[in-house]
Formats: structure tokens, C-alpha cells, sequence
């Protein structure tokens, strides 16, 4: 049985075929540019590929409530020829099978649930950390949404005093996205996170705030695990240094077995960056 | 049918029996001092009153987890005498009766949601601000527990600059409770809340800190309505304060039908400071 796979990005979409069994047959990369040139390309390819039905992981806003009347839809976007497009819809219409559309990182975490290093597991949450931070969140086995979806990217955290960064958000002064994501620290310490490897000072700052931000999300949702992906978390130099300054910040307030263990409560991503297609495949599976 | 219904807080137990239509029969108070002094006081107001089963909505830490070994347990609590007491064990054994358990703020999230304003909505957040500062939280009409419970009361805050006041909670410097519990009102001022209702310097500040805590909780949860209790929102004069705050965090960074309206978004409490005791009515309905 064979699945169309989505995974919508603000400057990219990678569109693939996927075996129900989790492979990727296929996979190609269409450029975002405006509804009108990328969706007949996406078309065209799932065309006449005997697909069962389309999973979409979206960049967002997106209106994923199923029975809202914008469901479907690419709502308050700064990508403005996207604004209000009803990506299941287009694709509905399109390819004449069902389409599921959730949030891009909720699609990472249900692809590290069904074939990843959250297997077995109900209460997850996906953060990536990268052009910005955003938070995928399974409860009981379910995708997170609410009365839209979370954007935990965008909860306030306290910044170091000493830090001389300006928030990259244009909404919020102290966010966890201004403050920790990719462009944060390009513009604070005016390189790349690839080329600051050996600057210990930008990832003891860095693991700070992603620690505040994950302690607050601990808290809230009490999950069973947490998983890091995006490309700042490809600096794994990264990982012992958050999981020392979570249980710091926690301060033994919330002792549980997960916490016990930090090595493998909080870890990277398992599936070589394809969490996301192969968990918008999922969502075809599930449609 | 006739429940019984618990209310297990540090300093009292208040225990009642409910009618399965939410009609309280009977309501009596019971000091919490040690469980050997405590539940056979329980036991015998509940015993030969021919009810189907009991609910408790406790203080904790305490272990939800249906299946977990510790399961019915509280947990590391500073009240020595509870510590890894087993309060399901005890009732079942006492009174013959299926017991269900959740923790107090849990349980009033539940009552709010079947008997209250929350009635009919799924994903539910109820806050309780006074001695200390917890949350329940539903998460399409199910209570949350994750690897244990929430305690959203302790995520971290910004601390204003000019605010004198040290964090009252004895974990975290900057944490929820620390800066927006009754105690800390009181730590601050040095006076207790309701002689204060005067100085508006004391308002502006709490909501800052009340409207910071759920910005962070809103953005992860994605709640339909948030319910605020306890001591401190006893002072009406907090939620248009609140309301205006939490839009200015915001900063129209997420913009959905339900934060639209504010006044129906964050709401007090309506059930008469019983809805803790009703929640655990319905625990124990749904057992």
C-alpha cells in the first residue's frame, strides 16, 4: 500500500511516496513559491501513483480542528500568497483520495511515535529548534491540538541578564524562539551555529534557555519523553549540557523514574531528519 | 445514587456525599493531621451510607498513574505523615467501594467542565491561585496526567526588575507559585491579599505575573477556556487586569475565535468554591 507524503515548508516542500511498512519509495523537493507554480507540481507528481491517500505536515499557522469551518487552511501567515489557502482542498480536489493535514511538528513527533525512538510511548513531545522552534505534542497516543494548535515555540523565558542578544521575534522580547532558535544565535554572536562549535560560551547560553523553555513544558504537560530535532540540535554537544541544566532548573521540585534517567528522556531525533515525511505518511495510514 | 466525595488539601479534608445529579446531600470538614488520626474519621462519616463508590481529588505530589506500582500513593510531600501513604488502598479497604483518584486541581477541572462553566468544552485549563498555584488540565474532555501530573504551577517567570519581593517557593527563584501565590503576595507587602484590595500597584503586578504564566500555558496547550479559582482570584478585580495583559503578551502573535473574547476565555470559577468536591463526585461517578 502505498501513501503520499507531505512535509510543507516555508521555503521548501519535500513531497515522497511511503510503503504503509514506514520505507520511502521516493522523494522529491519542490521550492514554496506561491500556491499557483508549487501545488500543480506536488500534484503532478502523487498523480497516477495508485496512492491510498495524502499526509501533510505544515508549516503554520494552520487550521488543523477538523469541523472548523477554515479547516484545511494556511491561516495568519507572513508568507502572504499562502494566507488563507486551503491546502487540503487543493490536494483533495487535485488527487480525488483523502488528505490528513496536521502541523509539521506534530507530524515529526507521530513519525517518531509510529517508527522512531518514541515507539510505545503516549505522551511525547517533538521540539525542533532550528530557523525557529516549535513543539510537536502527543497526549495519550494523540496529536496536540486544542483550539488550534500549541506554539510552545513562543513561550516567554527569562533572558540572562549578561546577554546581550536582542529577541529575533518580532512579537514577543523574551521568547523562546527569539532568543534560541538558528537566527537568534547567528545574530547575537554574528556566525552560524556550525561555525561557533568550538565557543563553549554560545552553547552554555543556548542550553540555558532551551532547558528554561523545556522545564516549563515538563511541567505543563508531564511528558514521557522528549525529543530534540531541527538543525541547532545537530550540534550534539548540546544534549548532556541540556539535560544537566533541566534537572538544575527543576531542582528535584518533580522527581518521576523518566527524570530519573535524563540520557534517555531527553534525546535527539531517530530518523535521520525523515520524522517529519515518514509522520505525514503516518497521518495518510490514518486518515 | 449516592457518592462520596473528597476533598484531600494539607490542612483540611473536606468530605461529602453528592448526588449523581451533582446535588450535595451532606458536607463536613475534617482537620488533616496524620492519616492515623485523619481517615477512620473519613471512613466512619462515609461508612453504611450506601454509596457506589468514592472520588478524591488530593494534594500532591500523588500518584495518578493507573498501573503504576505507587498507584493511590502521595508522594514527597513536606507533610511527613502522608508521605507514600497509600489514600486508594486505605478507602477501598475502609469502605468496601471502588475509589478514583486525581489531584485537586484535576478534580475541580472536572467539576467545572460537568456541572460548570466549562460545560460541554474539551480542552479545559483551571487554575487555582491562592496558597499555592496549581493547574488541571483536560485535554479533549480527559484529564491530564503524562508521565505523572502537571504542576504547571512552578514554570518559570519573568521577574520584573523593580519587584522587591523574593520568590516564596523554596525550588525555584522565579517560578509562578514563587511570585504569585497568596504567600508571596503576602511576603511582599506584608499584608494578606484582601487588605490590599486598595493599592492598585499590588494588581498590576499580580496579573503581570498571572498573565505571563498562562501566555506560557496557552501557547503549549492550546486551551478552549481557562478557569481561574482559588484564594487570590477571590479579588474581582483581577480579571479585567488579567485579560488585558494576556492580550498584550500575546501580541496578536495567536489570534483564534476563542481569545477573541476574553471575557469568555478567562473566566473565575463558578461553581461556588465547590468545584473540587463535585470533581471528585464525578471521579467517582466515572469510576
Amino acid at each position: 500500500m502505498l501513501y503520499g507524503a507531505i512535509e510543507a515548508g516555508g521555503t521548501k516542500m519535500v513531497v515522497a511516496l511511503v510503503e504503509d511498512t514506514g520505507e520511502i519509495k521516493d522523494k522529491v523537493v519542490i521550492p514554496t513559491s506561491t500556491p499557483e507554480e508549487t501545488m500543480p507540481q506536488i500534484i503532478g507528481y502523487l498523480k497516477g501513483k495508485d496512492i491510498k491517500a495524502v499526509g501533510v505536515g505544515s508549516f503554520g499557522p494552520v487550521d488543523v480542528v477538523k469541523g472548523s469551518p477554515t479547516y484545511g487552511c494556511i491561516m495568519n501567515t507572513p508568507k502572504l500568497a499562502w494566507k488563507n489557502y486551503n491546502l487540503v482542498e487543493a490536494l483533495e480536489t487535485g488527487l480525488g483520495v483523502p488528505v490528513s493535514l496536521d502541523t509539521d511538528v506534530n507530524a515529526a513527533c507521530l513519525g517518531e511515535m509510529t517508527y522512531g525512538c518514541a515507539k510505545g510511548i503516549g505522551n511525547v513531545i517533538y521540539v525542533t529548534i532550528g530557523t525557529g522552534i516549535g513543539a510537536g505534542i502527543a497526549v495519550e497516543g494523540k496529536l496536540l491540538h486544542g483550539m488550534m494548535h500549541p506554539e510552545a515555540g513562543h513561550i516567554l523565558i527569562t533572558k540572562r541578564l549578561a546577554d546581550r542578544g536582542q529577541s529575533v521575534c518580532p512579537y514577543h522580547d523574551s521568547c523562546f524562539e527569539g532568543l534560541a532558535s538558528g537566527p537568534s544565535i547567528e545574530a547575537r554572536w554574528g556566525k552560524k551555529a556550525y561555525e561557533l562549535v568550538d565557543n563553549q560560551i554560545v552553547w552554555e547560553l543556548e542550553s540555558e534557555y532551551i532547558a528554561k523553555g523545556l522545564m516549563n513544558m515538563i511541567l505543563t504537560l508531564s511528558p514521557q519523553k522528549i525529543i530534540l530535532g531541527g538543525g541547532v540540535m545537530h550540534q550534539e554537544q548540546l544534549f548532556p549540557l541540556i539535560r544537566e541544566k533541566v534537572a538544575e532548573v527543576l531542582n528535584h521540585y518533580y522527581d518521576t523514574r523518566e527524570l530519573a534517567d535524563m540520557d534517555t528522556y531527553i534525546v535527539p531525533a531517530s530518523l535521520n531528519d525523515n520524522q517529519g515525511i515518514l509522520g505525514a505518511a503516518v497521518l495518510a495510514m490514518n486518515v
